[in-house]
């Protein structure tokens, strides 16, 4: 009568080591978005599906998963339909996405409760039905940094110093790729194809993959070949950054919005520069990132050591919550991947030891009454903010030792009859098998040094 | 063309001042359940609802949100039929409905990689279709610490110890009613209606409620008159502890249950004793809990200064595990209601000063030169775990300083021309409206008084 346990394909359970890790690194990202002073928020798991068709695409509206109303929900329906249709008559809600269009959707529901610029953190599930493959999952976690309200470029400066700030605290040496959506359109203008911005970033986006040859013939089907012609400059464009300004200047001289662009990528890296950033920056024009709601600078960050494509990214958007209708707010923002950060660390063995210690200290238990002797010393420790733990059952010793290292309890503690005399803990060091006779406040001060973050 | 703005109805969203909170009292817990050394998982938001479904009795079947499957939902399925049996059908997920089914799952699932006893805790929110009301919502968040796979009543104590840490850190006061089921279970034996333990616990939990004539009345339905004059001696016991136990020892004699479960308290009291617990303990044997799954002890946790009814239970439970096949798991746990506690904090006002704070000091904006001299020197306060920020326009002053105030950030620092030349820092208080001339190290001293735990 037993049932078969298992979980929805694409979801996955988080054991107590993937757990340990992966808050790991939660909590740096979210101590260093809160010391740039991002205030958290939280939208619902569940949103109207009014709030959310419509905001991904077709393909994203497909991907939406969608929640069966609740009651009768065939109650006054007509079946007689397609599923697609059906489908937004029995569901009302959704589940949340992303967290871009729920970050637009609370701050025009909240904008008489919040002050502008108004600088939110968000790290929370998203869900979509892909289909699952390696490293893409039906649940996955992102954290979000975004300031809206404020036109700044020094939002897109601080933006840049969290992604250096959580790289380096985390340890994964990246490169961040600037581009700007100013300069692709004024490339576009100057070209005469101005109505073919997407067409020409998205083949932009290709050249490293697929090189300049089938760049030029992928693009010979959208523009003609006088626009061709006139992008090659940019495509071919070498050199350090003076220099790249230097060209983009001369190239884009007869657009105001390329100009525009040209100047906010000077005035950028002037900050970069004042920040002194561990990561490297560069200018990057064959960057365009995928998604149409950014207006200004974007940001692609790569892991040097793994090859797992962007591990963060973002921009400046100037119209985020005009659908939802609140205008001229200009805002930028970067999303951080938590599920690929944690394959890179685990590849690149990044984990620092402490991160995957719970338990620091186990009592063993050799009865009743050393139990009961025991009790009241663990409290002295729990109140030091030593995490430490009694075995619960009068088990054999080995048993014990094994719970030990199974759960990588770094010491075991010892109190027989001897200890209880003289008021002693015999504590055993497991990596090298040492033991010692200690008092309490030894011991407090011994395992203090290997407290947590 | 704008569109209306909302959430699902029982749905909220958390704006920065409820989700610092909010935050403080997750944060408070979860360190407190590291602690005693308990692990975290996770698991996933979408179950099969097979897993699910009976598992939380008819009632709870109709409160699951189902998850409509994703492509063609309606290949291949007859419509020809009624709502209940059709959402089987078309939905093959549900949402998390609590976490103790879920634990259930994930132990049986991942039994051959966890060491047993296996201590876990897990935080996350669950969804029920419940008609939402003041206090009760469709999303809420659980925060549940569980040990399974080992009988021993340290186990219970620990659990107490866990409550009475996180109520003593959160600054409530509480009382803990401790019953135990194998007590009733003897009292059902003792007075002959052993098959009627439901019936009984059910007409004692109304006892405080309704009184004893009524609790009477009712039981007259369920069990012969004869029964219910052998049960009055225990729904009229009176006196502390011991005249309690003395009284229990007499009336459940002939039962072994009975007897175990006194056993077992007088044990459990006896622990609760050597962890001197700052909450007052009661033996209330008017307690029962509504869930069928426990078999020993049974806590409840009521606020003294708050009528909010409980806010935290838990108990011993022998088999959570046998509905998924792994037998012979006996433990147990103890779930707090964040929500709950979160009302009760913001009636009695115990949330400290500190956890309202994000930013801790803003620099007022007077244009590019003095932003580019400001930027380093909030590296070196972020350095040193201070949060803070420049504001990113060059707004009027006095738009500035609504903007501190607004968002609660306690200090100002103003940098003009001045201070760059002689290098210094003037800080205003803006409780107090203050103003000092420091340097940055200054600063990080009296700010990293302040910093959060």
């Amino acid at each position: 009568m037993a049932q078969k346990t298992s979980i929805p394909k694409g979801t996955r359970d988080f054991v107590p080591q993937e757990m340990m890790r992966r808050n790991y690194i939660f909590e740096t990202i979210r101590h260093i978005f809160e010391r740039y002073a991002y205030l958290p928020i939280e939208t619902p798991a569940m949103e109207n599906l009014s709030t959310l068709l419509g905001k991904y695409g077709e393909e994203g509206d497909k991907l939406l998963f969608r929640i069966l109303n609740s009651g009768d929900f065939l109650d006054g329906v007509d079946l007689n339909t397609d599923s697609k249709k059906l489908s937004t008559t029995i569901c009302e809600k959704g589940l949340r996405y992303d967290l871009t269009v729920h970050f637009a959707r609370f701050v025009v529901q909240h904008q008489n409760e919040l002050t502008f610029p108004f600088k939110r953190y968000q790290i929370q599930p998203v869900w979509r039905a892909d289909r699952p493959q390696k490293g893409r999952y039906r649940e996955f976690f992102q954290c979000d940094v975004d300031v809206i309200g404020s036109p700044s470029l020094l939002n897109e400066a601080e933006l840049l110093d969290i992604v250096d700030a959580v790289y380096k605290q985390l340890g994964i040496r990246v490169v961040t790729k600037i581009n700007n959506r100013k300069i692709l359109a004024g490339i576009a203008e100057t070209i005469g194809a101005p109505d073919k911005i997407i067409d020409i970033t998205i083949a932009i986006d290709k050249l490293d993959k697929i090189g300049l040859d089938n760049v030029n013939e992928e693009l010979s089907t959208k523009i003609s070949a006088e626009a061709i012609a006139k992008l090659q400059p940019i495509l071919l464009m070498k050199g350090d950054f003076p220099q790249k300004i230097a060209t983009l200047k001369t190239t884009l001289a007869n657009s105001e919005t390329g100009m525009k662009g040209v100047d906010e990528m000077v005035e950028l890296f002037d900050y970069i520069s004042d920040l002194n950033l561990d990561m490297p920056c560069e200018l990057d024009l064959t960057l365009a990132r995928g998604l149409n709601y950014y207006t200004g600078a974007i940001f692609e960050v790569k892991a040097i050591d793994a090859a797992i494509g962007s591990i963060c990214g973002g921009g400046r958007y100037d119209d985020l919550t005009g659908i939802f209708g609140l205008k001229n707010m200009s805002g930028g923002g970067v999303s951080f991947g938590a599920d690929r950060i944690y394959d890179v660390m685990n590849e690149l063995n990044l984990f620092p030891e402490h991160s995957v210690i719970g338990s620091q200290l186990l009592f063993v238990n050799f009865g009743h009454a050393e139990a009961r002797h025991i009790l009241p010393v663990m409290k002295r420790l729990r109140d030091k903010h030593i995490a430490c733990e009694l075995y619960p059952d009068k088990a054999k010793m080995q048993k014990q030792f094994n719970y030990a290292n199974a759960n990588n309890i770094p010491y075991v503690a010892i109190i027989g009859e001897d200890e209880i005399t003289t008021n002693t803990i015999t504590i055993k060091i497991m990596q090298s098998g040492q033991q010692q006779k200690m008092s309490v406040e030894q011991i407090v001060d011994l395992l203090s040094k290997h407290e947590k973050i």
